[in-house]
């Protein structure tokens, strides 16, 4: 018979070595985006279903359960505050998921989510919606089947899903505060696109940005915000994204296009948000609650605010533009003024991740009802892009092109990815929140910013998010953060502030 | 109750399930040798332990032993001849090996390679043998506790690792087949060397290759030999080598010097030599020795093949040159004769890989005798970089410079890679062999090179070679497709006409 302090160390050697076959799951995958040969994804997917399969025996297996279950009467249970005590809640919580789900499905979705990955990039660049759908249908089954296995007494099946992303979180809290959200930004919508403002088109006229050099400039701009590349990578992409492979190794991923000066590095801006976050969570807790991100709500936080509050403010530009100018010639020709309001221009378009702070949760909201309804109601994937349109017209004014600027645009849901787009509006929500909270203590950090100093906010973030894993759930991390619990005023003030 | 067919289909299944580990543990490896952080190394190693151990427990699992006991004495393993009793009798040598390594000897192997190649390539850059030498140490008791776990009755230790590389080999025939070989090679190495050839400082005496340019040309030469990019990739790294991750996806690695055009380029070279035989494998069989390499003395063969036999002949840069002048500027300089006999000089050196035909071979015998001494005699670790010094002076008549130019230069014994030397020079006796069955068949190929037709060539090797996969013993292949056993005559006839 082991004592409890023996079953804690066991229990996190276990949780820890399941770190090292989910960081490999990780590899396998970010291999897949970016270096692999373009006939092995029919074998990439064959490993990533066979590694899922093991992970997830390792996850459930029932010895492991059992500690955890001991440990959660145990003395290291009882001080609620302790980091061992968040840590077996955690550890208890995935299990308890985890348990309730059948290997067979694991893996069944681990497949249909590496190939769906596979066949969506192709589809898109095609924009050929036929050829994905049956893909896309097998995907949302999977996870339909899921959330039904998941669902909780009184809660929707797409609850179930959320919960996965955002703990504590409810679709129906959400979707109040996303339809006040929505009320209060249509007016700042049309009063900020109503302000003449130059167009796009006029600075990206003709112009050529050499990827090569947007590659420079977008990395050297992730260093001097604090992403460590000794600890991590950027790489060229399909779409951005962020994963970690090990507690020193954060890989951040964007693609950039000649024609678009922001594209590229605001993709980069983004994802070093997310990867300083998890480059700030304890390393030696790595593995445990209390070395991972808080929620994918508050990881949305981190990313938005160095993608918008910082990487949009007069400050940052202020400090960025004379190496603009330098790596990206064609800028010269306008001012510091002129591209500030080039990317702080609010205009409903087709595109989320290309689109304004505003209209960006527009987006967001359009993706959450559909993903709703797909989960908890009876509609179709096959009608999906009739409604994806009719959405856009009703929620943004715009129509799609095609397939590929529409439905197909993000990658999210060929990788099974379904109750997570509400956390990029929680996170705006939160960021802004947060960024009051920095501002009380910290001051007015545009002049900071101005001469490239982004450590004080880094360190602060670090403080007071990347460093408390997840010891606790995100609402009552908001609160003891920002004195606050959820709340759209301090985003929406923001908006006005900078946008009016 | 199983029947035998059924049986033979879950075997199979257990054993390509098996191969998809065995793949992600080679892109862990595959990734620690390119786009790492500088900081991961440690995690890293613990993963590549885990995985190590996850896929021996597979590889050990008393139900698939059971199976394999059963198949041997079935119907299917009754045709010698067949594929099935071919997989059959290769996956239960397989096993029988495997059983008798104890988990914790394969995980503390796994864990001392890969921290051990990360030692050694700082190591080596800092030329500090001091720092590598308990890393070394390590590994070589590792692999003597191997040894002696596998030695087999009137076999040396040194043999039962020799053996995972070349079945059925033995290490005294091969050193009597070196002996004579030696003997022989003395004469022509000493008139070779006295023959009036360029000196290779003339070529790139303060010339400067641009290294992307030199990347474009392998890669190029790789494509145009038949190396097959939509199944691999060519990336950089420290020292050349070749992994495959799965049955379309065989990824080569090599590594540029601004000051050499050609050393790069014949790393790529012999790497794609590697990589075209296992893109020649049964991709059906991928997993099943009847889809795997027939032994890595079979495997230098075809390496060693393109790199040599075609890549510095006169065919070959009849072809190249113009390419080799566009890209390469500083060679316009020179003329096909010059670029060949350079290419082509005789002279005892320092580093293995960048040796010539003849000398190669004495670079392998210092390491092979000094391979079997560390592990049937009684030598010390730390009294290696002075045999080594002592053995180069006497096979080859120089001194290394320091430790990185000496018993450091190659990776393999921090990768515990100990019995692997010796088929480099197999490799080059079965070249020779197999390039007189090829012209005995196909005639002179040297037009056909002055062309760039290597299609033939590699045609003719996938018949012969890689779609006969492992099927029988190296031996027998050898005997199967040149008509004889292996024997050091076509090699020297091969080295005479080609240098004297």
């Amino acid at each position: 018979m082991m004592n409890h302090r023996e079953l804690l160390q066991r229990t996190y050697d276990h949780a820890r070595e399941t770190s090292m076959l989910a960081g490999t799951l990780a590899l396998l995958e970010w291999d897949q985006h970016t270096y692999i040969p373009s006939r092995a994804g029919a074998f990439r997917a064959d490993q990533i279903t066979c590694l899922s399969g093991i992970l997830h025996e390792r996850q459930t297996s029932p010895t492991y359960g059992d500690w955890l279950a001991t440990l959660a009467e145990s003395d290291f249970a009882k001080d609620r505050e302790s980091i061992d005590a968040a840590n077996i809640r955690g550890l208890l919580r995935d299990f308890k998921r985890n348990i309730q789900l059948p290997e067979s499905l694991v893996k069944a979705t681990a497949h249909a989510t590496s190939i769906g990955q596979q066949i969506w990039a192709e589809a898109r660049a095609n924009d050929d919606f036929i050829s994905f759908l049956p893909a896309l249908e097998t995907i949302i089954n999977l996870r339909r089947e899921e959330a039904s296995i998941l669902q909780k007494p009184d809660r929707t099946k797409y609850d179930s899903l959320l919960d996965q992303y955002e703990e504590g979180a409810d679709s129906e809290h959400i979707a109040n505060v996303f339809d006040s959200l929505r009320r209060e930004l249509v007016p700042i919508v049309q009063q900020a696109s109503e302000k003449e403002r130059i167009s796009s088109r006029k600075i990206v006229a003709g112009s050529v940005f050499e990827i090569d050099a947007q590659r420079r400039l977008a990395r050297w701009v992730a260093q001097q915000i604090g992403f460590d590349f000794d600890r991590g990578r950027l790489d060229d992409t399909e779409h951005p994204f962020c994963t970690t492979l090990g507690p020193h190794d954060h890989r951040i991923l964007s693609r950039y296009f000649p024609d678009s000066y922001s594209s590229g590095l605001y993709g980069v801006l983004h994802e070093a948000g997310h990867g300083m976050y998890e480059q700030g969570t304890p390393t030696d807790m790595h593995g445990l609650p209390a070395g991972s991100a808080a929620s994918l709500g508050i990881h949305e936080s981190q990313s938005r605010l160095w993608e918008n509050v910082v990487g949009r403010s007069r400050g940052f530009w202020r400090w960025l533009l004379p190496h603009a100018y330098q790596h990206l010639p064609p800028l010269r020709d306008f001012s510091l003024e002129r591209i500030r309001e080039d990317l702080n221009r609010v205009e409903p378009s087709l595109i989320r991740i290309e689109s304004d702070e505003a209209t960006y949760n527009l987006h967001i909201f359009v993706r959450f009802e559909i993903e709703k309804d797909l989960i908890d109601g009876d509609l179709k994937t096959s009608d999906l892009p009739d409604l994806w349109n009719q959405r856009y017209r009703e929620y943004l004014g715009v129509t799609p092109l095609n397939h590929a600027t529409g439905l197909m645009q993000d990658v999210h849901w060929s990788a099974g990815l379904i109750g997570y787009f509400p956390t990029y509006t929680l996170g705006n929500l939160y960021a802004a929140q947060i960024m009051q909270a920095a501002e009380n203590q910290l001051g007015d950090m545009e002049e900071l910013f101005s001469r490239g100093e982004f450590f004080p906010l880094l360190e602060w973030l670090r403080v007071h998010i990347h460093s408390r894993g997840r010891c606790i759930q995100p609402h009552e991390l908001m609160r003891q953060v920002t004195g606050k619990p959820l709340e759209a005023d301090s985003f929406l003030n923001y908006l006005k502030s900078k946008l009016l």
